[in-house]
């Protein structure tokens, strides 16, 4: 089978680094990518975005067209949403990343994002990976809830061979026997992406756990292992939050970890 | 969590029967759908096209756009792919079904296809269940990879929930840790299926097992477990087939298969 | 890695027929094996054995020692639930089949089963492998819950390398990320079992499915495949049992099963 | 379904802390054990051991009775390589820890070492588990390769409700789809039994990785997770191991490994 080749360390031996405005990711950075699973509400959102610009967030986040299990569950907010981040973002100073699923929303997510974010789900829609490697925004690529690391750097190299180099990988967890977690962080395999690959490689502690509890020391182990960063799910409400409440940490949680995270980064990386 | 409500059998007792035009599925049939993974070449179609009608195929099957691990492997005829389909099968009275892996692909897909593929890796892609939920084609659902019964069910209620009410439900496999066979053939979950919802179930036991020599096995297995059909790769030359040709019959094989398990639907639905 | 020999089909090409005083396991028959999960009391298996036997059962199955997940749980009544489940067996002149767990209590288990059982727990507890392999009486060796094909035979050569060469091979389910289900009856696995080795393969679909309503479709789906017999559990008062009521079938639904069953396999095998 | 009780934080709120002669376990310690999979040589572990002590190992590890997936493949020392492990910690000042497979062989396997190992394949070895709840030797039981967490909490349930309260646990990775790494370090699992249970867990990276490259992104994972400690495997001269060669450390690998992990503990726990 033909594997990967332009997201190998063998064909670039250097981190790859990518820069935001105001940050940059790859290269020795710990950044912090922070927000509520959905865009549900404007005023929050303008709330929540200096508050997490003083604490130490890098990044926004926050979900427009959201993938539901359940035709029946909340979808998201759609455009409005897009602009909501994005309004947010621009008065706290943060760059966003906001996931998109069809490519026909690729103009509008374009307009509105700094990074596109494809999520889990899309991990293998080839079609949006060749779409958003034809353009020149930094594409965050979530690993398949089943995908082996091949299967991912695969993935990634979609986008690269399309000419985008800018692909910053997330593992989110996979999905395994066991219940207790709502996912299994596998840091073999994020150690394993950063040793087969130049590519910045961040985790996603409140997927991959699904327990608020558990968020804290599940960051701090994709850091110690090697992560370029962390993206992390905040509400100030986390019980009225319309989707993944239960693992969403309150800003005053976050601002806790997000230092304790950067003490561990500076011991790990010196 | 709001769950299924149109697919379950609570909301429509009598088995949802497909009516094709040469065929039906579901309600006490055994369809069977054969093909090549991919539609490679118009002669091998042309041939091949009658020589399945006559050993009893219901309906053709073949790839026009292929998803693949690699952005290096074949990925498929497109259009012309289609068009070679849609003559074979219009020659050899077989109505076809091929896979829509893009929104964007529906109008040309429609034109050419008498069923609509959704294939595992975008079993929730929730845009292109929604489209394919306001067409009136019928549509073979593949539950994903690592899909649970249950977000399986959740996926083809996205496609009722718009209007689309033919649904067959296709099991193909799941992702284990055993890597002998290529997934796991999850009987239990095409019983379950067939007992919560009234949409006919039908089995890939090509792509379950991956191995020539499981394919009968395993078909017969799901027949004996009640699925209400089969699709499996077919090709005179697999050791040539562009993809899946490990796990491609043989016509002659298929042609002693499909004999048995007829014999065996007789035997298990009397 | 030295991989198995002695249970290969390359190392012996004919099925391994296994004899007991009044049926055989391999080379065509179906054995059904019947029983419930743990012996609990000695006048409800003396009610139930000559009724199993009259509907066809071949061989009496219980537990005495009931491996259990939580200390707490009842583990089943020792010695003498051995002397009930044979004292039963004889006065319905069905063989018996009962689990070791402890090599120390190989010589009463020896005195009163007709076959030992080593069960998916102790499948690589090689201690308890290899004194079973130094004993004369036949062995059903289930598979580990997430044992490889592989890793079963293996488990398997460990016995026969011993030198008893009278291995029944059981598939009972393995443990993947679907919970509907108890665990996954793994229909290729137990294909692939009779097609790389020469030993008897049989299924439980009691414990694959863990629900009563999917036993019977897994049970026909597991002779459709090739299987060798069956191992069921039945329990006269199921919400009763002391374990696995939600998977007994109640004994007139396993002679229905049955019937169906050897009506299946005649259509099978011919 | 009864659950754990006695290994609960609901039962005893503060860290059980384990006292070795020279080093304790939990409570806010970062015990590391050490060691060749497989006791082969005498002169090798006489050599070794002072080596690990003078780095800051503080327990010294090594396997008398190795089950192997084959019976092929070597089995283990036995009892002599009991003897020169013990006689290796005794030389060196440190504790030693082994594996006991088999009820008979306690007596000679508490006369040799100070910690009980229970493997992974004997996690639901009820009959063992009793047997060491009944000692006053501290256990390492190690998570079953698809034990859930509730599984691995009510395994040390069995060993606590005999009355020997002196358990560590320790995660070494479950088996999932993934192939890459041998196993799948399951960090929640680590963080999740911390969080509900009191008693002291470690993690061994070298089981749960598989490769030595990732052994220590994995350790200091574990650490920054809230482990107590690490099992990890260590050699001289890997390619000549006779099991487990490809994720052994070299020693001086380990003593680079060791000071990072030293610091990362002290920058975790103030």
């Amino acid at each position: 089978m033909p594997s990967y080749h332009l997201v190998s360390r063998k064909y670039r031996k250097e981190d790859t680094v990518i820069r935001l405005a105001t940050t940059e990711v790859g290269g020795g950075s710990t950044v912090i990518i922070a927000g509520p699973c959905a865009v549900e509400d404007r005023e929050l959102m303008l709330q929540l975005a200096p508050l997490l610009k003083n604490m130490g967030v890098d990044v926004l986040r926050g979900g427009a067209f959201k993938p539901r299990t359940s035709p029946y569950s909340f979808q998201g907010l759609g455009e409005e949403g897009l602009q909501i981040l994005n309004e947010a973002g621009r008065a706290a100073g943060l760059p966003v990343v906001t996931e998109l699923m069809d490519a026909r929303d690729l103009d509008i997510v374009y307009r509105y994002t700094d990074i596109i974010q494809i999520g889990s789900r899309n991990m293998q829609n080839f079609t949006l990976l060749r779409e958003v490697g034809q353009t020149d925004k930094p594409v965050l690529l979530k690993r398949g809830l089943s995908a082996t690391i091949e299967e991912w750097l695969l993935a990634a190299e979609y986008i690269l061979a399309e000419g985008n180099q800018q692909v910053i990988l997330c593992e989110r967890g996979i999905r395994t026997f066991e219940t207790y977690t709502r996912n299994t962080l596998d840091i073999g395999a994020l150690a394993a992406a950063k040793h087969l690959s130049h590519l910045p490689v961040i985790a996603d502690p409140s997927h991959a756990t699904g327990r608020r509890e558990l968020v804290a020391p599940a960051a701090k182990a994709a850091v110690a292992a090697g992560a370029d960063g962390l993206i992390i799910e905040v509400h100030p409400k986390p019980k009225e939050a319309k989707s993944d409440g239960s693992q969403s940490l309150l800003p005053e949680e976050l601002a806790v970890l997000i230092k304790e995270v950067k003490a561990l980064a500076s011991n790990i990386k010196k």
